[in-house]
C-alpha cells in the first residue's frame, strides 16, 4: 500500500481550526512558522520515533529503510524556546463530545512532561474537541493529575471530561494571522504573577 | 542487508571515551541517564528524521514500514532542560587529527543553534577528536562564525581546526561515574559570571 507524502498548501484557504477544515498539527505548525517569522518564539516538531530494522545501500542512490516500525513516543511532538525558557507539549484530536481518551498518551509521554516542568520548564497539552470546535490547554499538573486517576481507576475514568478542561484549562483563540495563538494562553498561564 | 538492533551493554566494560572502546553517543546517553537518576537536568536524545514513503497494514501486527529514506536533520541530536534553561547540542566524531570538518554540520542545524542562542538558551556542538581522545564543546556563536568562514571561503577553510577548538572550545573531563560530564563544562560557560 502506498501513501504518498502528504503536500500541505494554503493558498486560498478559507479553514481554521474550529470548522475542521484544517487539522490540529497543521495549524500548530503554520502558527510556530509564524512565531518564528515574528523572533517570538521558536518551536518545533520532533521527529517520528522509527525503529530501522533493514537498510539497503545501492550504488549511486541514497540508503533505503526497507523495514522498520513506528515506536511508541516517550517524548512529546513539539518543543522549543519561548521568553528564554523551555516549552514542550503533546497535541491531540478527538471526536468525543463529552470527554479525552486518556489511552491517547502515552505514560512515558506524561512523565516527560512531569521532568519538564520539575526542571522549571513549561509542559502542557493541546487538546482539540473536534465536535465543538475548541482546542485547550491542560498544564502538566493537571494531566499527571488525571491520568494518575486513570492508573488507579482504570475501570471508572478513563478520560478527561470536557468540564474538566473548561475547569482546569484555557481555551486557545484562532485568528486568521495566528491560527492557533496559543502563545497568549502560555503568557497568561505561566507568565503573570497569580 | 540486515541490520541488527544495536544492544547496548555496559556490564563489567572498562572502556572510556577517550581509549575508543566507547563511542560518542553512547557515552552521552549513559551521561544523560545518570543526569536524569540524579534528577540534575533532563536531556534527551531526538528521533531521527525519517521521510515514511511506504507503509503496509497487515491484519494482528503493528504497521509495518517498507520503504522509508533518513532526511537532512534540521534540528540537532540532544536537547532539553538544565537549570531551567533550554540547551540543545549536536555531537560529531572526527578522525582528523588535525581540523574537523565542517560538511559533518548541515547549515539548518547551525541555525537552528542559532535560534536557540538567540532566544536565550544554551546551544553547542561536542566534538570528539578520536585521534587524542578529546572531546571539546564548542559554544553556537563560535560554530555560526566558522560556518560563516567555511561558506564565505569554502576553497579554502572547510573545517574548524583542533588548535581553534583549543582557543575557543573547552575539553570536557571523563570520570567513570559520568563518562563524559558536558554540564560542569556547561555550568563553567553559560552560568558563571564573566
Amino acid at each position: 500500500m502506498k501513501y504518498p507524502i502528504k503536500k500541505v498548501s494554503h493558498e486560498g484557504k478559507q479553514s481554521t481550526v474550529s470548522n475542521r477544515g484544517m487539522d490540529l498539527e497543521e495549524a500548530i505548525n503554520l502558527t510556530n512558522q509564524v512565531y518564528i517569522d515574528r523572533d517570538r518564539a521558536y518551536i518545533y516538531k520532533k521527529p517520528i520515533p522509527i525503529q530501522v530494522v533493514s537498510v539497503q545501500y545501492e550504488k549511486r542512490s541514497a540508503a533505503r529503510i526497507t523495514e522498520a516500525y513506528y515506536k511508541i513516543p516517550s517524548t512529546t511532538d513539539y518543543n522549543g524556546i519561548y521568553r528564554g525558557r523551555y516549552l514542550d507539549f503533546e497535541a491531540k484530536e478527538t471526536i468525543s463530545k463529552t470527554s479525552f481518551p486518556l489511552k491517547n498518551i502515552h505514560e512515558h509521554q506524561v512523565k516527560h512532561l512531569e521532568h519538564i516542568t520539575n526542571h522549571g520548564g513549561i509542559g502542557f497539552i493541546l487538546v482539540q474537541f473536534k465536535s465543538i470546535g475548541k482546542v485547550f490547554l491542560l498544564d502538566s499538573r493537571h494531566v499527571s493529575r488525571f491520568y494518575q486517576r486513570y492508573l488507579e481507576n482504570s475501570g471508572q475514568r478513563r478520560s478527561i471530561s470536557l468540564s474538566e478542561f473548561e475547569e482546569f484549562g484555557y481555551v486557545i483563540k484562532e485568528s486568521y494571522a495566528l491560527r492557533l495563538d496559543y502563545l497568549s494562553i502560555v503568557d497568561l498561564v505561566y507568565f503573570q504573577a497569580p
